[in-house]
């Protein structure tokens, strides 16, 4: 049984989810946490009523229904709800999709989750504390060794810091953050199935600093690490330049690359999965999966937004939550 | 007439050219700036035997030669000459080759150059002060303003920092560096031959900083030059986080990008045009193109260097020296 949460019911979260349902065979079983009045939008209702739904409000209902969509109603969602824009209604609804997800997660009626997109504003305005999914989730859940990573067909990145300024980035690369980052790619891999998996992690500087030439980082932060995994048995090659790193992993030589930063990692997989980049969460207590892009309030309810992403973060979750 | 230095001896430099010209009908006029050692190297013999090939000493002959393939004998080196290693008699071999062609641009003899790659190591060993053909280029020609840039087919981009470490990025964004690189964003438009070209800059932080979340430098630093800029009439689009911008360049969506830093431009530079992307000098009396590459020691003289990004950085500067 997965758990999908709709995202901010203002973005094109709810409307990604109902047509992807209604556009593909129901193969699995799932649950949705949203709010009933989602379903009241045209668009959505011209979706949902394709659909086999069975509305729930209880968790022992999870395990008690034999339907394979059940839609978790969380409440809390006036009819009309506000659309295209942050807002604080729309925030605390989106947070609470997430918590009623997590607290089935903890009762074990889910084994995983897909999360639509929710909007750092609308999170602001409702004062919830957090700016993205991977925070949230590491607190409430109490996990210490969280990643982000990005999956497409063709390169699969695991990061060591996220949503930090440029400048903050050399010296949050403790010893800490790289092990966890290469902790990761290994639990990635044994979801990917590789048992000898290529870790490969990336420089900081122009040339990987070319021996100390432009910045030393790479020696002070980056190698001392490195010896101390191979000296556990655990290869991690590098640091190998970022220029060419991206695209010898693209041809195939590395299976997974540690990134340093946000956009080291981000530019690479916009130029290769645009479209079907999976955003997953590694170190949680389930594995967590979303779509690569925000609630596009520009285009919600407009019937425009792609699927491809929401599709392929939904086939990763269900091919691998269960290893 | 175009200018062709052969690079450091000891890499793949002389190889790519020479095989390339035996490879292609030699459609413009030629001089090749080397020492006539690398023509007794068995497989620059096989290649060069079969060109048109006529050597001279003195720049008087670049005009009284009929030929349009004159080979430059710079001297300096020995035979046979180091391969496969950096080495001191090379980097000063390869220095002169250098030298000489910027004499003959400054006679007017040639009006264009391509570089075949140095080799920094080679350079230091002959206690030559420079770490790039760029640097070397803009102190010799006296230059104020140059910038790094690359060419594929799908990204333009021109660099406003270059070998710096990562961590000197931020402060090494002056007003002075934006207008260079925007300056010669332009100077690449026109030899594009776009007359209203969409130049877009990328942010520094992740999103662009999100309105100074992560960062703001994009405020602090980009802002004001890009305001600058639009009370003169010249548009300049962004900043733009960096992760999307490449993406939307290489869908067409922008013609020229202004990259804040190295691997943020060659990241996507390598993973769009690994074996062909050229590298071009902007800002110099003449234009100076490249191959994307080094001096590859480990491929030098086995016949198997990719001769792509050569051609390309050929084409680039005949279709485009004479604007």
């Amino acid at each position: 049984m997965i758990g999908i949460t709709l995202g901010d019911p203002g973005g094109i979260g709810p409307e990604i989810v109902f047509k992807t349902f209604a556009s593909q065979p129901i193969s699995f079983n799932y649950v949705l946490f949203g709010a009933k009045s989602i379903l009241s939008h045209p668009l959505i209702r011209q979706y949902a009523k394709k659909l086999p739904l069975t509305i729930i409000r209880d968790y022992n209902e999870i395990n008690q229904r034999p339907d394979n969509l059940l839609f978790f109603d969380c409440g809390e969602l006036p009819i009309p709800f506000c659309i295209g824009s942050p807002n604080a209604i729309n925030g605390k609804a989106s947070y609470t999709f997430i918590m009623t997800a997590l607290q089935a997660v903890n009762q074990q009626l889910i084994t995983g989750i897909v999360t639509a997109p929710i909007c750092k504003e609308s999170f602001q305005m409702a004062g919830i504390p957090y700016k993205d999914h991977t925070s949230l989730l590491k607190i409430e859940t109490q996990s210490r060794r969280v990643s982000m990573a990005f999956y497409t067909p063709r390169l699969k990145t695991v990061l060591a810091t996220i949503h930090i300024p440029y400048r903050d980035v050399p010296d949050a690369l403790t010893a800490d953050a790289i092990l966890t980052a290469y902790e990761n790619s290994r639990l990635f891999s044994t979801y990917l199935g590789l048992l000898s998996p290529k870790i490969a992690i990336a420089g900081l500087n122009p040339h990987a600093g070319e021996n100390g030439l432009f910045g030393d980082e790479e020696q002070r932060y980056l190698l001392p690490v490195i010896e101390q995994l191979a000296t556990e048995g655990k290869p991690l090659l590098g640091p190998i330049p970022a220029d060419t790193l991206y695209h010898r992993a693209a041809q195939g030589e590395f299976d997974i690359v540690i990134s340093l930063y946000h956009d080291q990692a981000l530019i690479p997989i916009k130029l290769l999965g645009f479209f079907d980049a999976v955003n997953i969460t590694l170190g949680l207590p389930f594995l967590r999966t979303s779509p690569d892009h925000g609630t596009a309030f520009e285009l919600a309810y407009q019937d425009r937004a792609s699927l491809d992403s929401f599709k392929a973060a939904l086939r990763f979750l269900e091919k691998y939550q269960k290893k």
